[in-house]
């Protein structure tokens, strides 16, 4: 491990150390700096929990052959609006951006695209692909199917759903992108994970128990469920974005969802969708980004209630903190840092730092 | 009026009822029929705050100059699969209506189609316009801005957000298609009016104060705004909502927002849209339809939390309604029944029984 762990790390650095964890694990170059290239654009963007933070656990199942190395990801259903792939097993990024690519590049022309996956896998921060066609001005939309099930229908205690968020992205002229990236469960599974790292007790209403009774310890996240946003309407929303980036893809969703925390084998057939949404096919696109500043300015000049300072608009912190890691570098953890260096001992490539 | 009161009324002769008042206020005899069978189908569907009692706002509106009745629905933007519709200030229903038949003909080419619209009206509820793709075997997606401001940016006090509802609609093959119909916020502002009505105390989550308390009188709601579903989440859905069916169709969202139970002459400028993505462009429809029961019945076969009697879907209860009032006819409050009777008599139409 390097001489100062907490020294904050360059992007460029971190692209090129997952490149090579990857490659050293059988990832052709190509597939590894794409991948390498979004992982590290997730941790640039404050999505500490999808960035190099997994890179063990995609390693671990490469290794076990969760994760097909050499896919052929093939277009297997085509309308001029829409598309489905087939993964063929790839690491997640893989296939979602060929996903997005295609969703932009169909919506070019028709106006609206919805491009479908299946036989992908976890494929990082919902925000990153929402995000993509924001590059040709269009409108992202991205939805996946959770790699793990944590909470069961309203009213039910077999953990049948997953949080299974969804992320929109918007342009604006002079202000960052409006970009909403959200679990339909009040918490992310990941927040719970760091209250339990850190003994942190949780507020009532992420969690409950078996008997419906409040769960505030996290190390005892294992005895109950996350609790969808608005109750019966988290239920809804979850279910049914399972449904159409699960069901209708051909993809896992309900009882066939493997949690890939605690399986590194079997084949997850993860299911996504990104929809691509062409502004110029509705106006012009530069008095568009000049009315979502107008309304960034609006929710800006709200007064505000007792005990808030500021009010914040979806993808202000994104935006806030991308600059400051792209300046800085992205801070990791010594005890990430350390698990980093012990996967590089076991691939035999360089430490990061 | 009628004899008796409490007795339902037929959805034939509630459609006859509507669309006499509407051509009474000046509305042309099929715009007045297509408005009625969609007011009456949302009694049915037990959507009651959206059908026939909206029914005096609507002539007072249409008395006041705030709806045109002579209107010229146009086309103004169009690609493949995309169209933005200038209502020309028509009823709702009559541009969501065009706008979900466009978009279910576009889709049926395209495989999906989103169509928006400006210049509309409040159209009542959101799920009657996701079910329209169901009968060609479509997934139905609808988002309105809402008809008047009930919330402000999350941490804020200003009233810059409605409660801007989506539904999405869904097959099956042996169930009722899943459905879910929501609003963003915990609470639709009718749920606070009939507490209001009934003399109810709310529960806490559904109001705040100015001062950020808990607000559970709803006599007092004026003093206080709703909340959205999962705190900032439902304040970014909300928000989103707002920009994809209002700014991006150059219709009203935020300060714009004429709340149209408080000024009946303003145009409104509401924006909606709607999505129909056809399922054969992803997979056999019948197929899915199977599956999407599979679902179903493992939703429905999860064991019980403590003080659950059942797990419903979305669009379950819908559907009993729905068969429930088709057989036996839509019962209406000795109230409404009332009002109803006095608009017939300023309308000089039949009175409804």
């Amino acid at each position: 491990m390097g001489s100062n762990p907490s020294q904050p790390i360059d992007y460029q650095q971190l692209c090129k150390f997952i490149a090579s964890c990857f490659e050293a694990a059988g990832v052709n170059s190509e597939d590894a700096s794409v991948t390498a290239k979004l992982m590290a654009r997730a941790d640039l963007m404050g999505q500490d929990g999808h960035g190099v933070f997994r890179l063990p656990q995609y390693i671990k199942r490469i290794a076990s052959k969760g994760i097909n190395v050499k896919p052929d990801i093939k277009l297997i259903e085509e309308r001029k609006a829409t598309a489905l792939l087939d993964g063929d097993n790839a690491l997640g990024h893989l296939v979602m951006s060929r996903a997005a690519d295609l969703a932009i590049e169909k919506a070019a022309c028709t106006g609206v695209a919805w491009v479908g996956s299946r036989f992908s896998n976890h494929a990082g921060p919902a925000s990153l692909y929402a995000m993509m066609p924001l590059k040709k001005d269009m409108i992202g939309i991205y939805v996946a199917v959770g790699s793990a099930n944590h909470l069961p229908p309203w009213g039910g205690t077999e953990m049948l759903l997953s949080t299974n968020p969804i992320a929109i992205a918007i342009p604006s002229a002079n202000n960052p992108p409006i970009v909403l990236d959200m679990a339909t469960t009040v918490a992310a599974y990941g927040k719970v994970k760091t209250a339990a790292q850190n003994g942190e007790t949780m507020p009532e209403g992420w969690m409950i128990d078996r008997e419906g009774r409040p769960l505030t310890d996290p190390a005892r996240a294992a005895e109950g469920f996350l609790l969808p946003i608005g109750g019966p309407k988290g239920y809804g929303l979850s279910l049914i974005f399972g449904i159409l980036a699960g069901t209708l893809n051909g993809a896992s969703f309900g009882r066939d969802v493997v949690d890939f925390n605690a399986d590194s084998e079997s084949v997850t057939n993860t299911g996504q969708f990104i929809i691509a949404l062409d502004i110029a096919a509705f106006t012009d696109v530069s008095g568009f980004k000049q009315e979502v500043d107008d309304v960034w300015a609006q929710m800006k000049s709200s007064p505000l209630l007792p005990g808030h300072s500021e009010i914040r608009l979806p993808g202000e912190r994104l935006a806030q903190v991308t600059q400051q890691r792209t300046e800085n570098g992205i801070p990791l953890s010594p005890s990430l840092l350390s698990e980093l260096a012990k996967l590089a001992d076991e691939l035999g490539v360089n430490h990061i730092v």
